[in-house]
């Protein structure tokens, strides 16, 4: 494991690191054949979907290796679309292989794997809290053998060069409980009805491929009954089951962020002179940011990882308040300590440079998106006092 | 004056906030004309140019009643610029009213405060800190009847399309003290030998027109001797002098920037439903960083209004701890008010539907620019502890 | 005024802060007639009691200067009672200047002007949250000409050697709204019912005399009906007017505690060495502690000047917002402050060399009594977001 | 193990929750006989000592589970005490395990692992920072056979009822390194020369018997050769040695204390009312302070956790930045914890009903003793930036 893992990180130096100004100046779409020449490469040693199976042509490998895995690829904006393991289509693979039927993993999967095409997912609505992820207006209804999908999604991370989309969408407005009325599809993004409406302006940038956030409109979208994935109702609970570990993975890359920000902020605090001979690395309050970045970065570190070998030796649902709490705790520590690194940057860091500026404007939605750190916290917090409270009968 | 407050804020509602959208989403080049036309539309209202005294078209506003109205201007992101009061063209009109010749003030100042034209300022240099001022590579030397300037700028703000430059230079390196080595210049942009190099990218936007950043180069750039404002080697207390109150101008308008962040944020509360029949507004955590960001920006305000109100009582010099205080307090109050915000709107404030995105993004640098937090800091720390030891003999 | 105020920081540096390690180090009825002999002094360099009429003894300074005064006089734990504006007697001395019949003035107030007797003020209770002033236990119940008393209040500061008490009781228990069920009443100490159960342990402190927290007990405790102040059912609304003006009072105060802690902390940085001829004041650090303390000190000290002006502009109703905000933004403020300068004295912050450390402790209180920072930041968001919504009909 | 966790929390709960009360309300030597019979039952129970090898009547525990057993331990304030593994005295038994020789093993660590005597630790100066070990003006000056003190040591907690002092005194000036000239030596407290000047009055507690902080003199002071404590000159590292597990037996209790705050705070809010039926824990702000706490407690356990595993694994200088970073990372977070445990009780959290006002006002001192969080800072810094630097030549 300890080569496999010096074999990532030579990888990101020798290949990502040099390529990282070429995809911070460009838009994606731009720079796409680079890219996948980056992808090839870590194809050629050894390194791609380490999440995978060997069937699917992965590495197989266990959570807790990906995770060190990932904070290594999590150094670079690029590190994880290198090697395959990228939001959301990550998320997607993890559904598709749990809960795909036969049919789904060979016309979906196996070329997702191969990196041959990319996917979306379509939850959250411009008209409702992504906060309440039950409440939803999107609607798919029964039509003889198809389903026929109305309804409108945003924020559907890559959806632009995208070949399919999951969506979720009620189909059973009148089940019991609410987390019981949607179900999940495969929507082909050829499919007549299905649109992609826009790229939204996130930070000012409308994006351009795998780096954008569509906006999503299905009019009359009829797909298959083979479309569903899973069964009738299952919808959110097949999101929650993809939602849970994609916040682990997440907060893994997180990781590889502050890492890089405190190796960011070491060389230039050595580099750059406020006077002559007197390097910004002499100030008292930039060495306490790096001992600062560094306190809180492990202690993240730690967590993610316990978080992770309890997931994998209990399961998602018992796991749910330590997923809940990295999920609130490591965006908090990644955007103290990529404050610190942009102000020992100066104006240098605010350019692009280096990727403190993108990860300062983009990342600040970390906190927000698969669920915001105030529905953790609820969460977390109504469990804890629960276990004060007498069993109810 | 608080009639005229209400006519200020009348001109936000009415003419500005309706244009926003359109400036959040295009490059600044793109909605020009658009913006003119609201400039034309403050002219005719009698809001133009409040800090320029009547003989250049101005309402010679007191600093005390500019503060105010900067409040409110500063609520949107063009509000400065459609009155004629934004940096750094505001900070080249000061310099120019007070220091100018009368040919340069017939020739640059008259046309900068009609709007006829724009200007930038060209100090900080890429290979020297910025907090550092006195170590500049940039130099001017005489020969003749002209001065020979070399050297390369950064951050110059609102290059691209400025019609002239005010630029630091080394003109005196023999000097016995540091701050008496640099003079000041005006720099035609058609002048050979001055070249804007690129728009920096800042926060991956390369910028266009008045909203970029530029990078300059000065290549045996020749001006005449009457290109100098003021006297040889009084550059670096020039450029003091036009940023004191520069620093309280950007003060002054971020606390319009929180008033705005504070207004979207109760706005967005009250309308944003987790549930039916349930808004954020409900929720006590948002309450609280409500009634937080209330108490912080009113303490913003105070503190700026006072420094404000030192600053014409005693002079710049005798308000310079007030100045740096509130160079660092307000930034940290704006970054926690916008922060607030932004978590408050979800998905929706990282987009450009608000400002807020574009000033979480852009706005980051209020800490570093005109002198980061940590330069004021050790300058208030220093004249604070001076006070407890004996005068020097 | 500018002469008072040196007049008042001449008594302080010269009288109270020498006296000030005997009253640290010892229970303030060791060092009662120490104190008593600096009372005298402040009545005979003309500083007694500034906030009372002449009629009474007292400078009659109008809140503006008074909060100067206080913020002098808060720089030593000892200073307000040394001029006889300590709180509780200060509250009761107002409460009963405004709302005393004649007898009730002469009989309690005048002692209490001339600092003959102390007072102490019971309205929270053991078993109900402070938090919700008008939930109380504590009844008083006609019996002809005299009102019986049952109940039990706490955190009554300064009952040890209290003449008198001022306690809130529900009168009127049937009253349609909650805030119009309880009456105001003297109780002299003496009274037959009444007792001082014990001196509660705050911080590990039992306290004495003046500096302590008694819990009273209220057994069948009969005044006469001339014992009441203001009408029947009038209690909440005096208790409120008491205590808007004293919020205020204890900001003034803590401003004072801030200024001295600032002292303290460049004091001890330009002597405290940490290698021969290396203060602790050359550590960049330490340096912007200090620049921070500052900053925070000034916009708070501004927030409470302004506070004062509007509450005697427009009055306590108006200015209820700026009150609550005052009351959860100064204590924020004065326990970082207070962190920091404990942090530059290292071990010796923590003895009762200096005041910081009994602040430390004892000021954690102040973000609870008179209203906890959540009640006070519920109201402020409550009565913003009010703003934005159609008026009832 | 966990069985044996599991009868530590029993006796915590059973033994030691009740105890308490008294101890909080009490004078140490007060409540003396009480807590040694929770001692007795800390024998009879097998879980004395659980850091001392069999030998020594101890459970010779690794350190990884004594920080189990010190999380459970340190929930209370008598924890450590009651089972013989409280500071200083835990330290000085470990020193005398690695460095005593036999006879200052049978005189001196026999009856401490035995509970029969307490010892203290002089190390601090009055005169000198803390934050410099190796700047010290005690001495000890050879005479014959004898070693001769003079100096003042202070913070030497617990000195009242010692019955040995380990004391460093500069016996070797002229060292060419400033660690080398410093040397260890036992004490008895019965020694001519030797005194407790006063228990240091701390947050307005002289303290007493164990729970007190003494500055001691040292006057002509003379000890036997054979009271050295290993080599001449290897005072400072002996120090070091027993600090380095000492900061991590602190972190690990400091776990506790964060663990029973949450537990106090859940309790409380579940109780406490603010109105009929409407407890705290409805407040949505209460229940983020339980999920952040939670996350964080978590976070700095783990961290906790992993140094300690590190320094078993590779030694205490392997693992200085770990110890280092625990060390300023888990009181921040002990700070914050507690500060919102108080803000939940209200006032009943000031008073000595609940453990956390003493810990508030006590346990301030994490930040400074054993180091202060800025000293380890810039260790810290130093390490990581070193790192970049090419090794020297």
């Amino acid at each position: 494991m300890t080569d496999l893992l010096a074999r990532y990180a030579a990888f990101v130096d020798d290949v990502l690191l040099p390529l990282e100004p070429l995809v911070l100046a460009h838009p994606w779409t731009a720079v796409a054949s680079q890219i996948d020449t980056a992808r090839q490469e870590a194809r050629h040693r050894g390194l791609w979907a380490p999440h995978l199976p060997a069937a699917f042509g992965g590495l197989a490998m266990p959570m807790a290796e990906f995770a060190e895995v990932s904070a290594i690829l999590g150094r670079t904006p690029i590190g994880h679309y290198a090697c395959n393991v990228q939001a959301p289509d990550v998320g997607n693979m993890e559904l598709l292989l749990a809960h795909g039927s036969a049919e789904q993993q060979a016309r979906f999967l196996r070329p997702l794997a191969a990196g041959q095409i990319r996917s979306c997912f379509g939850m959250t609505e411009p008209a409702r809290a992504g906060s309440n992820p039950v409440w939803l207006d999107t609607t798919a209804v029964r039509d003889g053998e198809a389903w026929v999908i109305n309804g409108r999604k945003w924020f559907a991370t890559s959806a632009e060069g995208a070949s399919f989309c999951v969506v979720l969408a009620v189909t059973t407005p009148g089940a019991a409980k609410p987390h019981q009325r949607a179900s999940m599809f495969i929507v082909p993004t050829d499919t007549p009805g299905y649109a992609l409406a826009r790229n939204i302006p996130v930070m000012g940038h409308v994006g351009a491929g795998y780096a954008s956030h569509g906006e999503l409109t299905f009019t009359d979208c009829r797909v298959p009954a083979s479309a569903m994935i899973g069964a009738e109702g299952a919808g959110f609970l097949l999101a929650q089951e993809r939602l849970g570990p994609g916040r682990v993975h997440h907060c893994m890359r997180w990781i590889g962020v502050c890492d890089r920000a405190i190796d960011l902020m070491c060389r230039y605090a050595l580099r750059r002179e406020t006077a002559p001979g007197e390097p910004l690395a002499y100030k008292q309050v930039v060495r306490h940011w790096i001992a600062e970045s560094r306190a809180e970065t492990e202690a993240a570190r730690l967590f993610v990882r316990d978080t992770v070998a309890k997931l994998e030796r209990v399961g998602q649902r018992a796991a749910r308040d330590e997923i809940s709490m990295i999920k609130y705790f490591v965006p908090s520590v990644m955007q103290k300590v990529l404050d610190r690194a942009l102000q020992v940057h100066g104006g240098y860091g605010l350019t692009d440079a280096t990727p403190l500026a993108n990860w300062w404007a983009h990342e600040r939605a970390a906190r927000i998106y698969d669920g915001p750190d105030e529905v953790h916290k609820d969460a977390v917090a109504k469990h804890t006092l629960a276990q004060y409270l007498p069993p109810r009968g």
